[in-house]
């Protein structure tokens, strides 16, 4: 594969790496119904982004796809796959085994994916001992010590807000790289820790501004 | 309020609307802490943006600050609330119950703030009757009557990927203005329906791209 955004050593705008795991997604669905052959045209059509945008986007990785005939669906989502490291495992760990966490614990949407939570944390007496997909939930204060002894590539935190920093600062002292975030907190992390947050009011607000937006513009319209 | 995008009658940069949450959320940390003025430059440090990059944000609402003094926090979370139309009550319904469906109407983030599930809907006999969060869950059949007789603003869709766009098709010819989608699809709806995506994947796979990305850099540096 040819990598062109790392080997200018320069991170992949956050709009394009967006992106990517939805070309993925959509390609993945094109492969299943059979499709051989789309045009960045159609992608861009069905995506609601231009094509020069997908071309664009696709550029930072290399040269897919021939003029006049477009991608062939399978190779471009083999290559994205890799581009997006789909093709190697990643161990998780979930703290937090509430609604929000059980509800990611049994989301198999990345199961198939090479994704598994290996390891899951809560404080409540009443949910450590009890499995959860499999998995036997732990209380905690275990969590240092897992992660002196098992490497973890992902942490996911389904914990309410006021715990959610202070498991960060022990996720951070640690080597863990990377924290997938559903708390409604603002984390603070050592540098070389990656967060990707998924803030559910945050999405909500977002999308009352854009109905409130939408009522205006008809209102004026 | 002076809402200079929507007087503009321009829509306002998803960019833009994406952070707005973000300041509205710090902004009620703050107030919470007692905190009463913030400058655009500690903002920015505490939210990892740049002062410059807040202020051009806000501009597009009207002029918020003072030059040497920086924000009242209380006056400018008001202001925000109110671009936000969190002073408003939203009517919303839940589409699917299973383990999303219920962590959502569990969440009690958006409660505060003036949303409220109106109705529950499954297609799944088991839990057709049963209580979620004091709501009954009604089988999706009763849905189009339901649409027909009430109000909705945000329809909020947690169903399997398979069934997310016919109930899509369905909102679509109703007067819901806006799906809140956490179904693992791509919704094709009409022109004036606004759709939010929560894609758990795609945010999963966003993040591992990020981490395989910081290793190679790491390799090389």
């Amino acid at each position: 594969m040819t990598v062109k955004g790392r080997e200018k050593g320069g991170a992949v705008p956050q709009g394009v790496v967006g992106r990517l795991p939805i070309y993925f997604r959509y390609l993945s669905e094109l492969e299943h119904q059979g499709i051989e052959r789309i045009s960045s045209a159609q992608l861009g059509k069905a995506l609601d982004f231009t094509a020069a945008q997908i071309r664009s986007d696709l550029s930072y990785f290399g040269s897919f796809g021939q003029q006049g005939y477009g991608y062939n669906v399978q190779d471009l989502l083999k290559q994205v796959r890799l581009i997006l490291g789909l093709n190697k495992n990643y161990s998780m760990i979930l703290i937090g085994a509430g609604n929000l966490g059980k509800a990611i614990a049994c989301y198999s949407g990345f199961k198939m994916q090479g994704f598994e939570i290996n390891a899951i944390f809560d404080i409540d007496p009443h949910l450590v001992g009890n499995f959860l997909e499999g998995t036997t939930i732990q209380h905690v204060d275990k969590l240092e010590d897992y992660l002196k002894e098992n490497h973890v590539d992902v942490a996911i935190l389904a914990t309410p807000k006021n715990a959610s920093q202070s498991m960060a600062d022990l996720l951070g002292k640690s080597d863990v790289e990377s924290i997938w975030n559903f708390s409604p907190a603002h984390l603070t992390v050592p540098d070389n820790v990656i967060v990707e947050n998924i803030h559910l009011t945050d999405s909500l607000y977002g999308l009352v501004f854009r109905l409130n937006e939408n009522r205006e513009i008809r209102k004026q319209g």
